[in-house]
């Protein structure tokens, strides 16, 4: 509140240059959308997205007004300008532009339209009789002093229309000169935009498809091979190749593939190791061949990983690499850069710790130290580094441990140079934080999906990070386990609980993944209760039989290739739970915006009993007649099913099949 | 997007006196509340209030932060501090302060808190038999440091409490004085603010109790009289004190009371006036004995006025004047200000209009003319000329067609020198801009409660005003009645209607008003399917008999009377719409914080019918044993009941009473 009285001219005069004033008297434009926290964050979308904006646009009393989306892509400098649409019902405007990859920003403007206000007031005095000559001399005058302003192209096409206006001399015939739309628009480009306003500036990040639409396959590059006890290589990594593209997977994730640190190194089962064979974890970076720019010498060199990599792409799969910011005591780093690593008063330099726990084979990385701008900078030359080199997806190790404004700084710079890269936040931590590393920029991020498996559990995960307005900006990359999660659900469902999993991760969110063994289903935990897997290899090899029976890879390729074939299934954001009477089976939706691909799917979340209920297909908003039946077919068996409206039962087996994938036939 | 790479000091490191910067690269702050419109618009509480500030306060890793709740109220210039306390659950912090009359100013701000962090690891860790002595040592160090930056007073009582620290030689005893309350808070606060962040500003206008509870009583000063075709006067007025009081009101609205225009004067029924002795519309305002400063002589003189007004307010009764700023043609500002008016080409002045309708006894104001400067400080003289004489409340007519940014001034203007007084919005146009004028900084709306009968009609209505965050900032004031609206409810609906709409607007909002005549039952149209009174006051005067049969004027001190006595119907933000099963019952509930007194309203909106059915009460959160009958006593009656657990039975004959207004007098 002002403590003077005196009147604020800037408060009324609002230059539509200035940058700071956004409201002016006669018009306020609130609650721009899509807007994330009040603007401060940008929403996220892929490309061929069109964008819809809108505003709540109001000023006072009658007349019209002239609202428009401004918008600029990545690939442009200037604002595009699009007039918007009123909508009545819901008092709103709107309207949708082509996102471009990059940042793309928008804003929404007004003002007064004095010329239509005058015009269609003039058009109900005139139908009721009443003498507009007045009026209507007043309005031809506004109108001819806008056409000083016309372009010459205008002036050309439009000097006609205005001399027919001044020569009319019938009043009806005038105002429908007055109302030539072409006409109009110019008169009402040209004269002054009185009470101009404009909303605030929100952002959106534009990614490539495979930031929303990607199946992920995690391996260990050591554990690739076929002889016992000996580190697999780069190139044992090319001959799995086959298998994986056979199931259907396009990103193919590695642990960090640099030098393994000596020092404290974790023997078989993270036990302290005993052997200098130990293998250690490969998190632990660095050693005297290098740190984070250098390959471990026993997977190969760095020509032999730059071939996997162009292997993999030859079969359309990409590589992930890990940006795990933290480094073995054996780091080049720790010894040219000591300052950026804590040291105590005795000397001595932190070991990453969560009391009581210490992992003696990691020092972190100090990121308030003195020379901290050295470090941000050295960091950022990592990922440059490898994206130089074609990587484009990275997933991000542990992020919440780290400075938000460093991962919002390195990320914004490495998009500034390739817009097209992904960064996969690896946060399990409380809801807001995941959310915040979201929002700050990182592309996906992990989920608690891989520890839901109720229909409440489930329902309340979705609701919370799925269909809720984290949806704008929030990509769930549904895992259904990791080398650090083999959930008790799968310890002890067997089969059944596998393809369950696979299912709904899929299904669900159109990013996934599951970490190599999932396709075996190996369900062998460290111990009783914990999470680890036994012989994790995360601290050893592991040579397997990837065609061991029991496996469910016809089942996954299966279900990767409906997912690729079913435009529905290639978003999240089109997710709709639905209702079915059985608590042990989720019903969901998802369906292309002109309803053209509609997937009904409904699993069977018990892996133990078959279970039956009745689903409510929402057939109104399919469009689905309610006394005609339709067709459906499950795209897993391809068995055809005769419904009819909206209830209809299923019964799941999961010893057969513990899920339909239905695609709706015929409405 | 930043499209450099260099690091940028100043997103790093954040001075807490820069206001604009927000932001960390440690500490994100965010989804403080209350805030309307992301900080835009001020939030509204009242005198007595505590405000509870809450945030999400986001920070990387493991570890303390030092949260506080910084505010300003009307009183003091400076900040006031106060720590804030974490709620896990919610992972959200927050404090109240109590507010002050006039605008309070509210933001939170965050650092890292690198002294308790230190502190709490090295306690898990000498917990673990880890040695810590290093560490330990770090840190007393820390805390020495910081005892340089005490104040004199901090030396003195916490010297001690160092050298006992610098002295013990137990590693426990010296981690517990370490965290001695006192010591630790000043060293907290005397170190460096690592990451520190804040919030944005947020603002909430704090108004007198009146903004929140009060009882309108709207009369035409000119129809308080006794004898058929003369103008009362304000002497006439005082006469009625007595009753209105009795009936429990403590605002008298008056129309516009100045002197009113003789062109184009509406006469009886709003036909034009055919004799010089018509009345005219008190909103024609303005004539050769004066305008908006004046008092329409046949009412009195100024004197008379004020002698009403403190006859008045001994009776506890406030005298509420309308802000309508047009004018008749004979109004003195069309001669001294013609530029103030909107001239056509012809040089004629337009009417004010709603094509086909135009209103041949107002000019309206043009408030875009090019003296606007000057017409704007004249409508504030005007305001202020009344609130000097003592007038606090204001209605404001029509104020959704004039700019938005005039009102935001005028009030903030006459707000700034009379803090205590309070503008309420006749604003009846589209949701989206009745709320917007309520956020500019109208303390009151008229709402569209007056046409809301059914109980989803009812329903709907308060979800979108009350029960949403509107509640932050919009007040309605639900009127049974106004000159203008006399609902075809009440047409039609006998007195059981009256009787009805009388305690919904009592109960179910802490403001309502009636128009006179209300309590007399006065229900005869202007016309069939008009909502018009006929023989309107507002062209004609009126003479009553106050004590005709049939009047509800027993029943209205009774329920103003339960008003006053029950604190939960003193607020509107408590209300709580309740469950009953039958779709002519509505129930609904408030309660004070301490549940001390508890209300429970059933209405029968039929007034033609008895309707019973049974009320779900919350006991749970009543904190009613489920086991126990409770007493409720109808608060209009005086009858008592035994009721038990959640699902009671009610009915209600709309002839006999239409409703319970329900104590609940033991739990």
């Amino acid at each position: 509140m002002s403590s003077t009285n005196k009147v604020d001219e800037k408060a009324r005069v609002v230059s539509p240059s200035d940058p700071q004033k956004t409201e002016s008297d006669l018009i306020s434009i609130l609650d721009i959308s899509p807007k994330v926290d009040c603007g401060r964050y940008p929403a996220k979308r892929t490309i061929g997205d069109s964008l819809k904006v809108s505003a709540d646009i109001l000023k006072p009393g009658h007349g019209a007004i002239v609202a428009r989306l401004c918008y600029k892509t990545g690939a442009k400098n200037g604002w595009t300008q699009k007039q918007m649409t009123y909508d009545f019902d819901a008092d709103r405007w709107s309207e949708t532009f082509p996102v471009e990859l990059g940042i793309n920003e928008y804003f929404v403007e007004a003002w007064i339209d004095n010329y239509s206000s005058k015009l269609e007031s003039l058009k109900k005095w005139a139908e009721v009789g009443e003498d507009i000559s007045a009026d209507l001399t007043e309005l031809i005058d506004l109108a001819k002093r806008a056409t000083n302003a016309f372009s010459a192209q205008e002036r050309v096409k439009l000097s006609s229309v205005l001399a027919r206006i001044q020569n009319s001399k019938n009043v009806n015939d005038t105002l429908t000169l007055l109302s030539d739309p072409e006409f109009s628009r110019s008169v009402i480009n040209s004269i002054g935009k009185e009470g101009y306003a404009k909303s605030i500036v929100c952002k959106v990040i534009v990614d490539r498809e495979k930031a929303r639409f990607s199946s992920w396959y995690e391996m260990f590059p050591r554990s690739q091979g076929t002889k016992p006890g000996t580190s697999s290589t780069f190139k044992d990594c090319e001959n799995r190749l086959g298998d994986i593209q056979a199931m259907g997977f396009d990103v193919i994730y590695l642990p960090p593939i640099h030098p393994i640190g000596h020092t404290n190194r974790r023997g078989p089962n993270n036990a302290p190791s005993k052997s200098p064979s130990d293998l250690g974890s490969p998190w632990a970076i660095g050693n005297e061949s290098g740190g984070h720019y250098s390959v471990h010498p026993e997977l190969g060199s760095l020509e032999d990983f730059l071939h996997f990599v162009k292997a993999s792409r030859d079969r359309g799969i990409e590589i992930a690499l890990d940006l795990a910011y933290q480094c073995s005591p054996d780091h080049p780093y720790v010894k040219q850069h000591p300052e950026w690593f804590y040291h105590r008063k005795d000397g001595t330099i932190r070991y990453a710790e969560n009391p009581p726990k210490k992992y003696f084979d990691i020092y972190p990385l100090y990121f308030q130290n003195s020379n901290w701008e050295q470090l941000w900078q050295e960091l950022l030359k990592v990922a440059l580094y490898w994206a130089d080199k074609g990587i484009r997806i990275f997933r991000v190790d542990n992020p919440h441990t780290k400075p938000t404004g460093f991962w919002k700084w390195l990320i914004s710079n490495v998009k500034a140079k390739y817009p097209d890269v992904i960064f996969l936040a690896e946060a399990f931590t409380r809801p807001k934080s995941m959310k915040l590393l979201a929002k700050i920029g990182f592309t996906q991020s992990y989920t608690y999906f891989t520890w839901k498996n109720t229909k409440s559990e489930l329902s309340e995960f979705l609701n919370e990070f799925i269909l809720s307005d984290a949806a704008e900006y929030y990509r769930g990359n549904f895992f259904t386990n990791t080398p650090d999660i083999l959930s008790e659900y799968l310890q002890s469902g067997g089969r059944p609980a596998f393809k369950i999993r696979l299912v709904l991760a899929a299904t669900l969110s159109s990013v996934y993944g599951i970490y190599s063994g999932f396709e075996l289903c190996e369900n062998l935990a460290a111990a009783p209760g914990s999470e680890e897997y036994l012989n994790s290899e995360k601290y050893d090899f592991k040579v397997r039989d990837w065609n061991a029976p029991n496996n469910i890879k016809k089942y996954i390729s299966k279900v990767n290739a409906i997912r690729r074939e079913n435009a529905a299934l290639r978003f999240t954001s089109n997710l709709r739970l639905l209702e079915c009477d059985s608590n042990d089976i989720l019903f969901f939706g998802k369906w292309t915006l002109d309803r053209s691909n509609i997937i009904l799917v409904a699993v069977n979340l018990d892996p133990f009993a078959t279970h039956y209920g009745t689903v409510k297909v929402p057939i109104d908003e399919l469009g689905i007649d309610p006394s005609i039946s339709y067709r459906v077919r499950d795209l897993i068996t391809g068995n055809e099913y005769e419904w009819r409206g909206e209830a209809n039962y299923v019964s799941l087996d999961p010893t057969v099949e513990p899920a339909h994938v239905l695609l709706v036939l015929s409405k």
